[in-house]
């Protein structure tokens, strides 16, 4: 029996050889817990796992490693165009370390998330960005137990409070886009919304309502409808504002794409942004300086949020902390040619 | 002396000993070059590589591996929408493989390239796709040596003969595009041209040719501008083509990025697609469905030639040999709004 065994266990410096005691099994059986090996029975793993997040258990870094040789960046999905500029982002800072970037999408796969973490573990992976997803709660304790530093940008929820978070500054982009729209003249102001479970979400609705109130407005429900960040969505969205008695004069769609939407939605009833309807997106990706008309939007900077969850993941490998646990780097409202003073303003 | 040493080396089946006794150098400085170590003087390592070459040495594969754990995706740069379709093929068979897919880009870093090799071998990596990306000849024959498979995705020149290479038929695809409006009533039809080093590029252009010359036209060259694949090489070459005296009806660009890019050039002058003049662009972004208006074009199956290029990566890291060692995917004409019979037709 070692010291360590006689110690009574500090939170995040217990032993393998207390919990298995603790447990009432076997080292190599808790062993097998901690490196999520499918040789044991679900009871005993429960057990075991309720004792390794109850004491805070940490699996020892490997001492040799002295740099960082691979990090993971995992998407729900790989189907949207600001996905390339938050890769470009991650890419330039892992290169730089000499670290690979191992791209995934776990969306939609039932089980795969298991899967996985089963890959994430034999690559010997060195920390974990995510990108508005959401982990199961059991591969969240995984990655914890396993020591993968873990940094999420834009959380879709109340993240744990130990995981460090990169995001937007969502509020001031939502309130400098309606701003932008009050100051050309117009009143009746739409929102196309994004998805309410997203905080980013969240946080631009309540920049526009925050804008509306400073000047003297309040927020009329049937100007908001509802979107999910696509473009089908801004469409839809649009033409329902299309059918009030009393269209909005403008809108401010919460994401680029479905500001995209919305204009099509306008010239399929052979209208047009920003003579009949001024229109504000939010993203700021690459192709809308070429949409028809360029759109003006908030520049939300992807590709800068993907170099610094990049860095924190990289100096939490190190065994690091960060300097803060959320970070919001600032937006910047981006004016083209899609918005306009309303017609017959003066 | 093993048997090794006495058998006259058959290309392929060299070893390292008889190459050190042709080099006159040691058993571990051929070691040290072929793993690509920097200990070695620039004269000796030249002579190494030059008989590796020669005899056609390629490093034996681990025999404990029974499947690929990392294959590496590497772009010139991350800067367009269609990587991330891209990405989303290859990411998709790597997945369900158990293998991760590292993401880089080497363009525009001096020096990277060898420093990727390094972190290439660094990670053990099973195989690479390379993306319309040069690798330097060195790099290219370091691969080789190291017994890494390589895939090309759409080659920007001849590849070497025993590279596979996976491309869309780009011929046919510029064939539908302008047989598409020359079925409109077009006769003068412009083209705004993808880089001519681009092997793409080429066979999209004698597709536009071909199909103006079975319909007894030719090509007249005035027509014909140069572009490089983004939005403003299409805006400027639009623009240059409304400068004519007498103006195409009608313009296929090899990119949809720069057919976004002319119609914007459309619009500055306060004129339309497809009114004024009709647009076709390539590749079916996803966003182009979303342009305004959406746009006509020709569908190129990029995350199906991600999927392609992944299954036959995977398949070499077996040690299989692929059916073919270059295969080209469908394209197929996507009409939209972009698109109508010249302006007086009937």
């Amino acid at each position: 029996m070692t010291a360590d065994d006689t110690v009574p266990a500090s939170r995040g410096r217990i032993t393998i050889t207390e919990i298995a005691r603790q447990a009432g099994v076997s080292v190599p059986t808790v062993s097998r817990v901690v490196n999520g090996r499918s040789d044991v029975s679900p009871g005993t793993r429960a057990r075991v796992e309720d004792l390794l997040r109850l004491h805070g258990y940490r699996k020892r870094p490997a001492a040799a490693r002295t740099r960082a040789a691979l990090l993971d960046l995992v998407f729900n999905d790989l189907d949207s165009p600001w996905a390339v500029e938050i890769i470009r982002g991650v890419e330039e800072i892992a290169h730089a370390a000499g670290v690979g970037t191992v791209v995934s999408a776990i969306h939609g796969r039932s089980g795969d998330a298991r899967e996985w973490m089963r890959n994430l573990r034999a690559r010997a992976s060195d920390g974990v960005i995510l990108v508005t997803s959401a982990l199961e709660p059991t591969l969240h304790e995984q990655l914890r137990i396993l020591g993968v530093p873990l940094v999420v940008v834009d959380p879709m929820g109340s993240p744990a409070v130990d995981t460090p978070t990169i995001g937007a500054a969502n509020w001031a982009g939502g309130l400098a886009a309606t701003e932008h729209l009050l100051s050309l003249g117009h009143r009746r102001i739409g929102l196309i919304a994004g998805p309410p479970r997203l905080l980013c979400s969240r946080a631009r609705y309540d920049g526009y309502r925050a804008a509306l109130e400073a000047a003297g407005l309040t927020v009329d429900e049937t100007l908001v409808v509802p979107g999910d960040f696509r473009p089908e969505s801004g469409f839809t969205g649009c033409t329902a504002l299309l059918g009030l008695p009393e269209p909005p004069t403008a809108v401010f769609a919460a994401s680029d794409q479905m500001a995209l939407g919305a204009i099509e939605a306008l010239r399929r009833r052979g209208l047009r942004a920003p003579e009949d309807m001024s229109v504000v997106g939010f993203d700021d990706l690459p192709e809308v300086r070429w949409s028809a008309p360029p759109l003006t939007t908030v520049r939300q900077p992807l590709a800068d949020m993907g170099k610094l969850a990049a860095r924190t993941v990289l100096s939490l490998a190190r065994g690091e902390r960060p300097d803060s646990p959320r970070v919001e780097l600032g937006t910047e409202l981006v004016v083209r040619s899609s918005t306009a003073p309303p017609r017959g303003a003066s």
